[in-house]
Protein backbone atom coordinates (compact mmCIF):
# COMPACT_ATOMS: atom_id res chain seq x y z
CA UNK A 1 0.00 0.00 0.00
CA UNK A 2 1.86 3.44 -0.89
CA UNK A 3 2.10 6.20 1.68
CA UNK A 4 -0.93 8.29 0.67
CA UNK A 5 -3.56 5.20 0.24
CA UNK A 6 -2.42 4.51 4.20
CA UNK A 7 -2.92 7.70 5.06
CA UNK A 8 -6.18 7.86 3.48
CA UNK A 9 -7.03 4.66 5.50
CA UNK A 10 -5.80 6.25 9.24
CA UNK A 11 -8.33 8.87 8.77
CA UNK A 12 -11.27 7.24 7.66
CA UNK A 13 -10.77 5.79 11.14
CA UNK A 14 -11.17 9.26 12.48
CA UNK A 15 -14.58 9.79 11.79
CA UNK A 16 -17.85 9.01 14.02
CA UNK A 17 -18.89 6.10 12.02
CA UNK A 18 -15.44 4.31 13.46
CA UNK A 19 -16.26 5.09 16.80
CA UNK A 20 -20.03 3.70 15.78
CA UNK A 21 -19.06 0.61 14.49
CA UNK A 22 -16.23 0.02 17.76
CA UNK A 23 -19.22 0.77 19.95
CA UNK A 24 -21.34 -2.15 18.19
CA UNK A 25 -17.96 -4.64 17.84
CA UNK A 26 -17.85 -4.09 21.50
CA UNK A 27 -21.39 -4.91 22.32
CA UNK A 28 -21.06 -7.87 20.11
CA UNK A 29 -18.05 -9.29 21.88
CA UNK A 30 -18.90 -8.78 25.36
CA UNK A 31 -22.01 -9.86 24.63
CA UNK A 32 -20.78 -13.04 23.43
CA UNK A 33 -17.81 -13.84 25.68
CA UNK A 34 -17.80 -11.62 28.42
CA UNK A 35 -16.18 -8.09 29.28
CA UNK A 36 -13.09 -9.45 30.97
CA UNK A 37 -12.40 -12.49 28.13
CA UNK A 38 -12.62 -9.68 25.39
CA UNK A 39 -9.65 -7.97 24.15
CA UNK A 40 -9.18 -4.61 22.54
CA UNK A 41 -7.76 -6.60 19.42
CA UNK A 42 -10.85 -8.89 19.25
CA UNK A 43 -12.98 -5.62 19.01
CA UNK A 44 -10.81 -3.67 16.21
CA UNK A 45 -11.16 -6.91 14.21
CA UNK A 46 -14.87 -7.06 14.79
CA UNK A 47 -14.88 -3.37 13.81
CA UNK A 48 -12.33 -4.11 10.73
CA UNK A 49 -9.94 -1.93 11.99
CA UNK A 50 -6.69 -1.90 13.47
CA UNK A 51 -5.65 -2.33 17.50
CA UNK A 52 -3.69 1.33 16.58
CA UNK A 53 -7.15 2.84 15.08
CA UNK A 54 -8.91 1.68 18.24
CA UNK A 55 -6.85 3.82 20.35
CA UNK A 56 -7.85 6.98 18.44
CA UNK A 57 -11.39 6.80 19.60
CA UNK A 58 -10.65 4.79 22.98
CA UNK A 59 -7.95 4.27 24.99
CA UNK A 60 -9.27 1.22 26.69
CA UNK A 61 -11.63 -1.49 26.92
CA UNK A 62 -13.37 0.54 30.05
CA UNK A 63 -13.68 3.40 28.06
CA UNK A 64 -15.77 1.46 25.27
CA UNK A 65 -17.63 0.12 28.11
CA UNK A 66 -18.56 3.30 30.11
CA UNK A 67 -19.37 4.68 26.76
CA UNK A 68 -22.01 1.70 26.58
CA UNK A 69 -22.87 1.90 29.56
CA UNK A 70 -23.45 5.45 29.80
CA UNK A 71 -25.14 6.04 26.61
CA UNK A 72 -27.72 2.79 27.37
CA UNK A 73 -28.34 4.14 31.06
CA UNK A 74 -29.14 7.93 29.47
CA UNK A 75 -31.44 6.46 26.78
CA UNK A 76 -33.69 4.36 29.35
CA UNK A 77 -34.00 7.68 31.64
CA UNK A 78 -34.68 9.35 28.75
CA UNK A 79 -37.16 7.11 27.99
CA UNK A 80 -38.33 7.21 31.50
CA UNK A 81 -38.48 10.85 31.73
CA UNK A 82 -40.46 11.56 28.77
CA UNK A 83 -43.17 9.22 29.86
CA UNK A 84 -43.09 10.86 33.43
CA UNK A 85 -43.59 14.29 31.92
CA UNK A 86 -45.89 13.18 28.92
CA UNK A 87 -50.20 14.06 29.39
CA UNK A 88 -52.78 12.21 31.06
CA UNK A 89 -53.54 10.39 34.30
CA UNK A 90 -50.73 8.74 36.26
CA UNK A 91 -52.25 5.42 34.92
CA UNK A 92 -51.90 6.45 31.60
CA UNK A 93 -48.11 7.82 32.37
CA UNK A 94 -46.67 4.42 33.88
CA UNK A 95 -48.11 2.22 30.98
CA UNK A 96 -46.64 4.77 28.16
CA UNK A 97 -43.44 4.41 30.70
CA UNK A 98 -43.39 0.73 31.02
CA UNK A 99 -44.35 0.46 27.58
CA UNK A 100 -41.66 2.45 26.03
CA UNK A 101 -39.04 0.81 28.64
CA UNK A 102 -39.78 -2.91 27.78
CA UNK A 103 -39.54 -2.07 23.99
CA UNK A 104 -36.04 -0.64 24.69
CA UNK A 105 -34.97 -3.49 26.59
CA UNK A 106 -36.64 -6.26 24.06
CA UNK A 107 -35.24 -4.08 20.62
CA UNK A 108 -31.73 -3.48 22.59
CA UNK A 109 -31.35 -6.52 24.85
CA UNK A 110 -27.89 -7.37 23.35
CA UNK A 111 -26.88 -4.30 24.65
CA UNK A 112 -28.58 -4.00 27.63
CA UNK A 113 -26.72 -7.15 28.75
CA UNK A 114 -23.80 -5.74 28.59
CA UNK A 115 -25.14 -2.66 30.52
CA UNK A 116 -26.62 -4.89 32.88
CA UNK A 117 -24.36 -7.42 34.14
CA UNK A 118 -21.21 -5.78 33.42
CA UNK A 119 -21.58 -2.75 35.81
CA UNK A 120 -19.08 -4.74 38.15
CA UNK A 121 -15.86 -3.96 35.32
CA UNK A 122 -16.44 0.08 35.26
CA UNK A 123 -13.76 1.43 37.12
CA UNK A 124 -14.43 3.35 40.21
CA UNK A 125 -15.45 7.18 38.98
CA UNK A 126 -17.54 5.76 35.70
CA UNK A 127 -19.26 3.08 38.65
CA UNK A 128 -19.94 6.00 40.67
CA UNK A 129 -21.63 8.32 37.57
CA UNK A 130 -23.60 5.14 36.52
CA UNK A 131 -25.18 4.44 39.67
CA UNK A 132 -26.16 7.83 39.96
CA UNK A 133 -28.06 7.67 36.37
CA UNK A 134 -29.76 4.50 37.78
CA UNK A 135 -30.82 6.66 41.12
CA UNK A 136 -32.34 9.45 38.81
CA UNK A 137 -34.13 5.90 37.04
CA UNK A 138 -35.86 4.67 39.83
CA UNK A 139 -36.50 8.38 40.94
CA UNK A 140 -38.34 9.11 37.79
CA UNK A 141 -40.42 5.76 37.94
CA UNK A 142 -41.05 6.07 42.09
CA UNK A 143 -42.74 9.67 40.80
CA UNK A 144 -45.17 8.30 38.65
CA UNK A 145 -46.32 5.69 41.24
CA UNK A 146 -46.26 8.48 44.19
CA UNK A 147 -49.03 10.84 41.73
CA UNK A 148 -51.36 7.89 41.21
CA UNK A 149 -50.77 7.31 45.42
CA UNK A 150 -51.63 11.12 45.70
CA UNK A 151 -54.10 11.29 43.35
CA UNK A 152 -55.90 8.26 44.83
CA UNK A 153 -55.81 6.29 41.83
CA UNK A 154 -52.89 3.80 42.92
CA UNK A 155 -52.73 1.62 46.41
CA UNK A 156 -49.50 1.22 46.76
CA UNK A 157 -48.21 -0.08 50.60
CA UNK A 158 -44.58 -0.26 49.31
CA UNK A 159 -43.36 2.65 46.72
CA UNK A 160 -40.28 1.94 47.01
CA UNK A 161 -39.91 -1.66 46.67
CA UNK A 162 -42.93 -0.90 44.00
CA UNK A 163 -40.76 1.01 41.94
CA UNK A 164 -37.80 -1.24 42.04
CA UNK A 165 -39.95 -4.04 41.31
CA UNK A 166 -41.35 -2.28 38.45
CA UNK A 167 -38.17 -1.75 36.82
CA UNK A 168 -36.52 -5.12 37.77
CA UNK A 169 -39.47 -6.77 35.59
CA UNK A 170 -38.65 -3.90 32.87
CA UNK A 171 -35.14 -5.07 32.56
CA UNK A 172 -35.19 -8.34 32.59
CA UNK A 173 -36.94 -8.48 29.50
CA UNK A 174 -33.48 -8.06 27.90
CA UNK A 175 -32.34 -11.28 29.78
CA UNK A 176 -34.69 -13.87 28.30
CA UNK A 177 -36.32 -11.66 25.31
CA UNK A 178 -35.68 -13.54 21.79
CA UNK A 179 -36.40 -11.99 18.72
CA UNK A 180 -37.55 -15.31 16.98
CA UNK A 181 -39.80 -15.89 19.98
CA UNK A 182 -43.62 -15.76 19.75
CA UNK A 183 -44.03 -12.07 21.22
CA UNK A 184 -42.88 -8.72 19.72
CA UNK A 185 -41.35 -6.29 21.29
CA UNK A 186 -45.07 -4.03 21.80
CA UNK A 187 -46.85 -7.10 22.54
CA UNK A 188 -44.40 -7.55 25.52
CA UNK A 189 -45.08 -3.76 26.76
CA UNK A 190 -48.71 -4.06 26.04
CA UNK A 191 -48.85 -7.01 28.55
CA UNK A 192 -46.29 -5.32 30.96
CA UNK A 193 -48.34 -2.54 31.64
CA UNK A 194 -51.52 -4.01 32.21
CA UNK A 195 -49.20 -6.21 34.86
CA UNK A 196 -47.45 -3.16 36.43
CA UNK A 197 -50.96 -1.10 36.64
CA UNK A 198 -51.86 -4.30 38.33
CA UNK A 199 -49.22 -4.38 40.64
CA UNK A 200 -49.96 -0.41 41.88
CA UNK A 201 -53.78 -1.63 42.46
CA UNK A 202 -54.94 1.06 39.80
CA UNK A 203 -58.55 0.59 38.94
CA UNK A 204 -57.34 1.01 35.22
CA UNK A 205 -55.80 -1.60 34.49
CA UNK A 206 -56.38 -3.43 31.28
CA UNK A 207 -57.98 -0.13 30.32
CA UNK A 208 -54.92 3.04 29.95
CA UNK A 209 -53.22 0.56 27.23
CA UNK A 210 -56.84 0.18 25.42
CA UNK A 211 -57.37 3.82 25.71
CA UNK A 212 -53.87 4.13 24.38
CA UNK A 213 -54.11 2.03 21.51
CA UNK A 214 -57.16 3.96 20.14
CA UNK B 1 7.36 -34.87 50.32
CA UNK B 2 7.30 -38.46 50.65
CA UNK B 3 5.27 -40.89 48.58
CA UNK B 4 3.38 -42.11 51.46
CA UNK B 5 2.08 -38.29 51.93
CA UNK B 6 1.65 -37.47 48.50
CA UNK B 7 -0.34 -40.15 47.89
CA UNK B 8 -2.41 -39.28 50.97
CA UNK B 9 -2.79 -35.71 49.40
CA UNK B 10 -4.18 -37.17 46.25
CA UNK B 11 -6.80 -39.48 47.61
CA UNK B 12 -8.19 -36.14 49.91
CA UNK B 13 -9.09 -34.30 46.37
CA UNK B 14 -11.12 -37.84 45.79
CA UNK B 15 -13.87 -36.60 48.04
CA UNK B 16 -17.49 -34.88 47.90
CA UNK B 17 -15.80 -32.01 49.84
CA UNK B 18 -13.45 -31.69 47.31
CA UNK B 19 -15.73 -31.47 44.33
CA UNK B 20 -17.62 -29.20 46.64
CA UNK B 21 -14.79 -26.92 47.31
CA UNK B 22 -14.42 -26.97 43.50
CA UNK B 23 -17.92 -25.86 42.70
CA UNK B 24 -17.60 -23.12 44.94
CA UNK B 25 -14.61 -21.56 43.42
CA UNK B 26 -16.01 -22.22 39.85
CA UNK B 27 -19.20 -20.19 41.04
CA UNK B 28 -17.07 -16.94 42.64
CA UNK B 29 -14.59 -16.79 39.83
CA UNK B 30 -17.80 -17.55 37.11
CA UNK B 31 -18.96 -14.57 38.88
CA UNK B 32 -16.08 -12.11 38.84
CA UNK B 33 -14.60 -12.90 35.57
CA UNK B 34 -16.94 -14.75 33.26
CA UNK B 35 -16.78 -18.33 32.25
CA UNK B 36 -14.67 -17.19 29.43
CA UNK B 37 -12.64 -15.33 31.20
CA UNK B 38 -12.23 -18.32 33.92
CA UNK B 39 -9.43 -21.11 33.32
CA UNK B 40 -9.68 -24.50 35.04
CA UNK B 41 -6.39 -23.42 36.66
CA UNK B 42 -8.20 -20.25 37.94
CA UNK B 43 -10.46 -22.78 39.76
CA UNK B 44 -8.11 -25.32 40.90
CA UNK B 45 -6.04 -22.55 42.27
CA UNK B 46 -9.07 -21.05 44.40
CA UNK B 47 -10.10 -24.22 45.36
CA UNK B 48 -6.33 -24.91 46.65
CA UNK B 49 -5.86 -27.62 44.23
CA UNK B 50 -3.60 -28.46 41.54
CA UNK B 51 -5.21 -28.54 37.95
CA UNK B 52 -4.69 -32.48 37.99
CA UNK B 53 -6.77 -32.63 41.06
CA UNK B 54 -9.35 -30.50 39.42
CA UNK B 55 -9.65 -33.31 36.22
CA UNK B 56 -10.31 -36.23 38.68
CA UNK B 57 -13.50 -34.22 39.27
CA UNK B 58 -14.41 -32.36 36.00
CA UNK B 59 -12.80 -33.10 32.63
CA UNK B 60 -13.88 -29.43 31.52
CA UNK B 61 -14.70 -25.88 32.49
CA UNK B 62 -17.94 -26.80 30.93
CA UNK B 63 -18.69 -29.52 33.03
CA UNK B 64 -18.02 -27.42 36.09
CA UNK B 65 -20.88 -24.74 34.89
CA UNK B 66 -22.84 -27.48 33.93
CA UNK B 67 -22.74 -29.21 37.39
CA UNK B 68 -24.09 -25.50 38.72
CA UNK B 69 -26.74 -25.43 36.19
CA UNK B 70 -28.24 -28.23 36.70
CA UNK B 71 -28.54 -28.25 40.41
CA UNK B 72 -29.34 -24.50 40.66
CA UNK B 73 -32.18 -25.26 38.12
CA UNK B 74 -33.32 -28.44 39.63
CA UNK B 75 -33.37 -26.95 43.20
CA UNK B 76 -34.99 -23.67 42.45
CA UNK B 77 -37.76 -26.44 40.69
CA UNK B 78 -38.30 -28.71 43.76
CA UNK B 79 -38.95 -25.15 45.44
CA UNK B 80 -42.09 -24.35 43.01
CA UNK B 81 -42.97 -27.92 43.11
CA UNK B 82 -43.11 -27.97 47.20
CA UNK B 83 -45.11 -24.80 46.76
CA UNK B 84 -47.37 -26.27 43.88
CA UNK B 85 -48.34 -29.21 45.58
CA UNK B 86 -48.86 -27.94 48.97
CA UNK B 87 -51.80 -27.29 51.28
CA UNK B 88 -54.23 -23.82 50.67
CA UNK B 89 -55.92 -21.87 47.73
CA UNK B 90 -54.00 -21.01 44.49
CA UNK B 91 -53.67 -17.95 46.11
CA UNK B 92 -51.96 -19.21 49.03
CA UNK B 93 -49.40 -21.73 47.60
CA UNK B 94 -48.53 -19.16 45.16
CA UNK B 95 -47.39 -16.47 47.25
CA UNK B 96 -45.76 -19.27 49.18
CA UNK B 97 -44.26 -20.49 45.84
CA UNK B 98 -42.62 -16.51 45.15
CA UNK B 99 -42.15 -16.23 48.64
CA UNK B 100 -39.48 -19.05 48.76
CA UNK B 101 -37.73 -18.56 44.89
CA UNK B 102 -37.77 -15.21 45.72
CA UNK B 103 -35.60 -16.15 49.05
CA UNK B 104 -33.37 -18.50 47.12
CA UNK B 105 -32.36 -16.19 44.37
CA UNK B 106 -31.62 -13.56 47.03
CA UNK B 107 -29.93 -15.89 49.14
CA UNK B 108 -27.74 -17.72 46.41
CA UNK B 109 -27.70 -14.73 43.90
CA UNK B 110 -24.11 -15.22 42.86
CA UNK B 111 -24.91 -18.91 41.67
CA UNK B 112 -28.09 -17.32 40.34
CA UNK B 113 -26.49 -15.03 38.11
CA UNK B 114 -23.87 -17.77 37.04
CA UNK B 115 -26.82 -20.07 36.42
CA UNK B 116 -28.76 -17.74 34.27
CA UNK B 117 -26.03 -15.46 32.58
CA UNK B 118 -24.01 -18.03 31.13
CA UNK B 119 -26.62 -20.47 30.04
CA UNK B 120 -25.23 -19.77 26.56
CA UNK B 121 -21.24 -21.56 27.29
CA UNK B 122 -23.50 -24.59 27.62
CA UNK B 123 -23.14 -27.51 25.22
CA UNK B 124 -25.89 -28.37 22.70
CA UNK B 125 -26.73 -31.74 24.91
CA UNK B 126 -26.29 -29.79 28.75
CA UNK B 127 -27.76 -26.77 27.08
CA UNK B 128 -31.11 -29.11 26.38
CA UNK B 129 -31.53 -30.65 29.35
CA UNK B 130 -31.33 -27.35 30.70
CA UNK B 131 -34.01 -25.81 28.44
CA UNK B 132 -36.33 -28.92 29.65
CA UNK B 133 -35.70 -27.94 33.10
CA UNK B 134 -36.85 -24.00 32.60
CA UNK B 135 -39.86 -25.27 30.64
CA UNK B 136 -40.86 -27.80 33.79
CA UNK B 137 -40.43 -24.64 36.00
CA UNK B 138 -42.64 -22.23 33.60
CA UNK B 139 -45.20 -25.54 33.50
CA UNK B 140 -45.14 -25.44 37.67
CA UNK B 141 -46.35 -21.65 38.13
CA UNK B 142 -48.56 -21.60 35.05
CA UNK B 143 -50.09 -24.85 36.37
CA UNK B 144 -50.81 -22.73 40.45
CA UNK B 145 -51.89 -19.77 38.11
CA UNK B 146 -54.36 -22.11 35.98
CA UNK B 147 -55.50 -23.54 39.38
CA UNK B 148 -56.85 -19.75 40.84
CA UNK B 149 -58.53 -19.01 37.37
CA UNK B 150 -59.88 -22.09 37.58
CA UNK B 151 -61.28 -21.59 40.60
CA UNK B 152 -62.63 -18.13 40.13
CA UNK B 153 -59.78 -16.80 42.73
CA UNK B 154 -57.50 -14.79 39.92
CA UNK B 155 -58.16 -12.77 36.87
CA UNK B 156 -55.98 -13.52 34.16
CA UNK B 157 -56.53 -12.57 30.77
CA UNK B 158 -53.01 -14.39 29.42
CA UNK B 159 -52.10 -16.78 31.69
CA UNK B 160 -48.76 -17.56 29.64
CA UNK B 161 -47.17 -14.72 29.58
CA UNK B 162 -47.85 -13.87 33.24
CA UNK B 163 -46.71 -17.07 34.24
CA UNK B 164 -43.02 -15.81 32.67
CA UNK B 165 -43.23 -12.35 33.85
CA UNK B 166 -44.07 -13.40 37.83
CA UNK B 167 -40.80 -16.09 36.83
CA UNK B 168 -38.80 -13.30 35.50
CA UNK B 169 -39.05 -10.90 38.39
CA UNK B 170 -38.48 -13.11 40.84
CA UNK B 171 -35.20 -14.51 38.91
CA UNK B 172 -33.81 -10.60 38.43
CA UNK B 173 -33.81 -10.43 42.10
CA UNK B 174 -30.20 -12.26 41.36
CA UNK B 175 -29.30 -9.30 39.64
CA UNK B 176 -30.09 -6.61 42.25
CA UNK B 177 -30.32 -8.17 45.48
CA UNK B 178 -27.81 -6.74 47.71
CA UNK B 179 -26.79 -8.54 51.25
CA UNK B 180 -25.43 -5.28 52.59
CA UNK B 181 -29.05 -3.95 51.19
CA UNK B 182 -31.61 -2.54 53.05
CA UNK B 183 -33.87 -5.44 52.72
CA UNK B 184 -33.53 -9.13 54.07
CA UNK B 185 -34.54 -12.00 51.36
CA UNK B 186 -37.78 -12.88 53.70
CA UNK B 187 -39.06 -9.02 53.20
CA UNK B 188 -38.51 -8.92 49.32
CA UNK B 189 -39.84 -12.47 49.42
CA UNK B 190 -43.24 -10.98 50.96
CA UNK B 191 -43.28 -7.97 48.90
CA UNK B 192 -42.79 -9.72 46.29
CA UNK B 193 -45.51 -12.54 46.75
CA UNK B 194 -48.15 -9.46 47.56
CA UNK B 195 -47.29 -8.16 44.03
CA UNK B 196 -47.42 -11.23 42.46
CA UNK B 197 -50.94 -11.47 43.63
CA UNK B 198 -51.86 -8.09 42.60
CA UNK B 199 -50.64 -9.35 39.10
CA UNK B 200 -52.75 -12.39 39.08
CA UNK B 201 -55.97 -9.72 40.23
CA UNK B 202 -56.26 -11.81 43.06
CA UNK B 203 -59.12 -10.53 45.38
CA UNK B 204 -56.70 -11.87 48.77
CA UNK B 205 -53.61 -9.92 47.76
CA UNK B 206 -52.30 -8.51 50.57
CA UNK B 207 -54.04 -11.23 52.76
CA UNK B 208 -52.29 -14.15 51.66
CA UNK B 209 -49.02 -13.06 53.09
CA UNK B 210 -50.68 -12.05 56.29
CA UNK B 211 -52.18 -15.94 56.98
CA UNK B 212 -49.08 -17.61 56.03
CA UNK B 213 -47.00 -15.35 58.97
CA UNK B 214 -49.63 -15.73 61.70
Amino acid sequence: MGAEAKQTEEWADVTPDAARRLVTAAVAAFAERGYHATTTRDIAGRAGMSPAALYIHYRTKEELLYRISSVGHRLALDILRRARDSEGTPAERLARAVRAFVRWHAEHHTTARVVQYELGALGEEHYAEVVGLRRETDDTVRSVIEDGVASGDFDVPDVRGTALAVLSLCIDVARWFNSEGKRTPDEVGELYADLVLRMVGSAGAGEAGARERR
